[in-house]
């Protein structure tokens, strides 16, 4: 294969800004804006029908966001103003309990369901909060987006506790809190701004780099003993290669912020060179969900489907590497990763992609919105992509 | 095809013995006995090298009551005796916390990983101390089952509580409770005795009568309104033909016990048909591990791969439904699903059986044990197969 010309970069920015904005943002809108309850209804089949009305807290602050970034960065449509509005203010009238944390699951007219002893829910706010902020200019929205972040780094640094999943026994850290973080202080300075972010989002990526890249055997871990050290138990040794890339590509934005700092293009690139190994699978194509570090079995049940979120990572990843290194590699991984997603996810018929295949390839399940999956990473990679491949081709 | 001959019968006995003897129980004991720490070493891959020694506690009680009832019920062997009384005194050790709740998840010697918000621990803790106290003659053991036996009703009741996982704003009751006391009485009952079983059994039973067997739409129900209707959301929706089918058994065991009562066996047999219906794969045999009520996609990602333990289920469940109705049907999917299974779970080569298929039956991954994997439903389904048949034949 060749690396790719500046031709192909303007074709690809069309077929990302093609998708996104007559594919996959039409699937979900304005038909998923909940007039009468507020918020969106996203819990949907493939062809569109409704399968469930609930709301699921992180989808709908994810929504929120997108519709808010389509309206800052594509076009002032109030379409998608009114319709951030409507997420917006759903998540403040009915997703906080009255201890300040939020919820995970609640009804159609906002009664809670669940809640859950993770703090992803106040993650997702705190995007929609910031980018809503940008595009209304209402400043309340900015302060209580500026306020939830304050309260995720009390959780991150224990100062604010969440009841304990497991025994102090076998103390871990995971991964997963300095990847959220860092993509939620990006998105918080990157609209409206916020003078923390850029001290953390050093911070935690030196934490990924000290305790979770592992040089001597080309490995981005999941999670580590509190000093860095593998945890050989089952759970401990779990991958998660397409969590891992996306860690890479909000490494390599950091480091396209910073001016193109080498250090972190360089750490960027080995956490999608070492997962892409890992990750990728070479008899069927894809990402696989879960990989053991020793190649041990993995316990959790769909650890060798693929999933669609892992996809859109890569497809950000592996193109943004290209962009900033101009290494042939990763041109040629860009071009597999995005040939088997778009073959094999995208649904032709009825927009959007599948989310859920086989090992092989095939449909496992046909909803295109549940309690996990919704407007986000699709939608997401087809816009972040748009907007690398803008700048490269200026 | 035609309903099972007595010769047909005796081979199958002879089978199931086999496999039993010489192939399942070999697979694990007694190699997994850790002398070191007590209890056992059950996280093994397909060739029975151990992956993790940690110690799973439903599956020591599980391993427990495996070895006590082989001794009580197939041969006097001192090393199933010895080797349950390394489970029963670890269970004991190490398994309960100070509140008298016992743990999920133990290290190799006893230090506690993790505690969950439901009593499975406690159940199949039951059933162990109440098969080793027949085995061994120890009333303590026995004096231990029914006190743990008493807890269990008393989370049953509400009399005892633990942390709720969702808010008060859906309530919903569901049929595992039910499903997992009833065989656990009857375990205690026909071990040790204890006089509350018969009357909780036929309390249990009208539960699932009542609120989870739906006659109008031919469903057994995984989960319902308090009241007994359909909670019209996913979850609310999400069935479990193997858990119904082995609850069906379960009732077909009670049907037995109280001489063949009649509306038991209408009962048990229903519950069969109606969830071998919905649950059997048409297109590639076995089990779906979950399906919609009313054909949803269903969330749970592993919804179409087929694991071991429905199909143990299925075999006991068909096998008792032919013999205690002689109906010609049940010969006919008790042969289909034995020959499902024995084909595509059996590893002829290291012995036991693989626990995950794949939606078309290729293998997902191979360990034999793991935190909810272990020595219970194929040495159940083996041990309980060969006594039916036993009787049969006599």
């Amino acid at each position: 294969m060749m690396a790719y010309s500046k031709q192909h970069l303007i074709d690809l920015r069309k077929f990302y800004s093609n998708h996104l904005l007559n594919d996959t943002i039409p699937f979900w809108f304005p038909r998923s804006y909940d007039f009468e309850n507020g918020g969106f209804l996203l819990m949907r089949d493939a062809d569109g029908r409704l399968i469930d009305d609930d709301k699921a807290v992180w989808i709908q602050g994810r929504a929120t966001w997108m519709l808010s970034t389509l309206y800052n960065t594509i076009e002032k449509k109030a379409e998608w103003l009114s319709g951030a509005k409507l997420g917006y203010d759903f998540l403040n009238s009915h997703c906080f309990d009255n201890d300040g944390q939020m919820f995970f699951h609640v009804t159609r007219d906002g009664k809670p369901i669940r809640k859950r002893r993770y703090y992803f829910s106040e993650t997702f706010y705190v995007i929609a909060a910031a980018a809503y902020a940008k595009a209304s200019g209402d400043e309340s929205a900015a302060k209580k987006a500026r306020e939830v972040f304050g309260n995720c780094i009390a959780y991150v640094t224990g100062e604010k506790k969440l009841p304990a999943k497991y025994t102090e026994i076998r103390p871990s850290i995971g991964i997963g809190v300095s990847i959220i973080m860092i993509n939620t202080a990006q998105q918080l300075r990157e609209t409206i701004g916020d003078n923390r972010c850029d001290e953390w989002i050093s911070k935690w990526i030196k934490d990924i780099e000290t305790y979770f890249v592992k040089d001597d055997i080309e490995c981005v871990m999941e999670q580590v003993a509190p000093d860095g050290s593998i945890i050989d138990h089952i759970d401990g040794r779990t991958l998660n290669p397409g969590h891992a890339i996306e860690g890479a590509w909000f490494i390599l934005h950091e480091a396209k912020y910073r001016n193109n700092d080498p250090h972190l293009i360089e750490l960027g690139c080995k956490m999608l060179d070492y997962m892409w190994k890992r990750g990728w699978d070479k008899e069927y194509g894809g990402i696989f969900y879960f990989k053991d570090v020793y190649n041990n079995p993995v316990q959790e049940y769909w650890q060798d489907m693929k999933f669609w979120w892992p996809h859109n990572e890569t497809i950000i990843a592996t193109l943004l590497a290209f962009l900033m290194t101009g290494d042939q590699k990763y041109a040629d991984w860009h071009q597999i990763v995005h040939e088997y997603s778009y073959n094999h996810f995208h649904d032709t018929k009825n927009k959007e992609w599948f989310g859920y295949l086989h090992r092989d390839g095939t449909i496992a399940q046909t909803a295109k919105g549940n309690l996990y999956k919704g407007p986000f990473h699709l939608p997401r990679q087809e816009w972040y992509c748009m907007q690398i491949l803008e700048e490269a081709v200026k």
